[in-house]
């Protein structure tokens, strides 16, 4: 018998079912994995499908990861520290507060040996990760009253989640678990103080801006937050080899385009938002400070108690520092000098 | 007879051949090219081969454009900006002085209208443009002298090209074109007083900082330059529609790899080089004002002459407005906070 045609055998028809974490609503999140699909799909003739599922479709949004790592789903595509829970090492594959910022978040992991280091930990738990988005450093959120110190936070009640709101409940404050429906009426009726949503784009559409005047900035808990396709590692092992390299290039591509999507959607949003009177805050340097201070006392505990963390954790940090080294010499020097001429109207 | 298998006609053997406009030296932007050939031919089970030339194997570095146009190769690596003597317009495809930095290239490119409108005009060039690389922000260069003001810029024999060279000379600077290999003896000897190249980890290999000490920054005409991906017009349309697809998201891939690489290495590099003596300068903001207006004369100028540099122009600008009110808010004083615990030795 002849043997296959060896093309034949490169490209066979496969499709997968992808989770995402995201409603269609959040189209800009969402959207990278639709992103990331279609690149798949037209590099591949068609023959390699990926079909995207809204979160609650096949199952709930924070459920993402167990579906692809139990093979419920081949892949999903998510925030990995939705998951800190069962092993804060989750964190550091999307974001820890006063982390990475979009570029260096795209350095370490390309370059930087975080691929590697996420990819050793994702192992054990029979996924294999590729980032695949960023919405960028996310605004600090909604509040109904101006909020300058420290003690200004004591008793707030704030929808917030993850490590920020562990972080910040060490200041006072109430975390608070709320689902995006349910943010607005708890907003409104006063049943919280503050929510943190994304930014503008996503936030104007939630119109947070009729029940709570003040937008703070910067989220310093999202300095760069990386979305994550995750696939279940067996899935991940038995693709051709082709399909892996068209998988691992849709996910850069979408990752990128994921970024350049909300840069040009925010400004426009941000306009709007301003013109109905949100009122802009920055967190006051105290703030910042003692969140800051707050937040170290909380990686040396998780340091102490998890060598996974702690090992990718400071991979990162030595990163940082170097980073922003060279940060603010060229590129923020350009940046602000481009800033004076648009606060000055001459841009 | 019986039909041939669509897959094997959707696969066909294809070599080309991609000329750079850079030597191997300059191995990160000379990279990019690599790692697009790279994650075409992984993606196509080596199907679809691209093969790169360094500058001056098939044509010298400036011709690359021209020698992809008239099908000498099929397609070319290059910064589009080097042809703009022949239509200011091709300046727009890679940077104009106080232009968009990198996260506002993309966003332009990919969401703004850039690829179509400079697609509009590489046809008219014979040309397919796809971005495919960045450098980031680059460094204003090494000065013998220290330059306070705009009066220290007279008379300057400087090593700079395209239409930062066109702009500063208004302020009396004599702009020199000058080879890479030439540069460092030239600077040696006095015959020039400063030269631009491009970044810490770039300028480190030619040992710049032996001869002038003095490193400005920021290199305001070149806030966030893009690398392009020219294809033979012809040769795009002739594709088959997966390769193009592969070839698209090959370069966007190989675009943020770029950009992440030279993340990675600058700071290494700017730890070394001011180890080794080099002086850190800002531009006085005196000096940024009057370059910026001799750029916003020379754009006038341009704009009086040529619909098509005006009709991209005042896309890029009209978009440049936006980003710049949006930029200053979360990601910049994000990076702010950030920038100021490394100063102080906290991060």
């Amino acid at each position: 018998a002849l043997a296959a045609p060896a093309i034949a055998q490169s490209q066979p028809k496969i499709t997968w079912r992808c989770t995402s974490s995201f409603p269609k609503s959040l189209d800009t999140i969402y959207g990278a994995a639709e992103t990331m699909a279609q690149f798949v799909s037209e590099a591949t003739d068609g023959n390699f499908q990926i079909q995207v599922f809204a979160a609650g479709e096949i199952v709930p949004g924070l459920q993402a990861a167990d579906a692809a790592s139990a093979g419920t789903v081949e892949l999903c595509h998510t925030a990995s520290y939705y998951y800190w829970g069962k092993d804060p090492t989750y964190a550091l594959g999307t974001a820890i507060p006063f982390g990475l910022n979009y570029r260096q978040q795209n350095a370490w992991f390309y370059y930087g040996g975080g691929n590697e280091l996420m990819n050793e930990f994702y192992a054990t738990q029979n996924l294999y990760g590729l980032i695949c988005g960023n919405t960028g450093a996310q605004m600090g959120g909604w509040f109904r009253k101006e909020i300058n110190t420290v003690a200004d936070l004591n008793g707030l009640k704030m929808r917030i989640g993850g490590m920020g709101g562990k972080i910040i409940e060490k200041l006072g404050v109430v975390p608070q678990q709320i689902a995006g429906g349910d943010i607005y009426p708890a907003l409104e009726k006063g049943t919280i103080d503050a929510t943190e949503w994304v930014g503008p784009y996503d936030d104007l559409k939630l119109g947070f801006n009729k029940v709570a005047q003040y937008y703070y900035y910067p989220g310093w808990w999202e300095g760069g937050p990386v979305l994550n396709t995750l696939v279940n590692l067996e899935k991940w092992d038995g693709l051709p080899e082709s399909y892996k390299a068209v998988l691992d290039a849709a996910c850069r591509a979408a990752n990128a385009d994921m970024m350049a999507s909300y840069d040009y959607k925010n400004p426009a949003a941000l306009r709007q938002l301003v013109a109905e009177g949100a009122q802009l805050r920055p967190f006051s340097q105290e703030i910042l400070e003692a969140c800051y201070a707050a937040a170290m006392e909380t990686y040396e505990e998780i340091n102490a108690q998890n060598p996974t963390f702690k090992k990718v954790y400071e991979s990162q940090q030595a990163f940082k520092k170097d980073a922003y080294l060279w940060a603010q010499l060229t590129e923020y020097t350009f940046d602000t000098f481009m800033m004076r001429l648009q606060r000055a109207g001459k841009l």
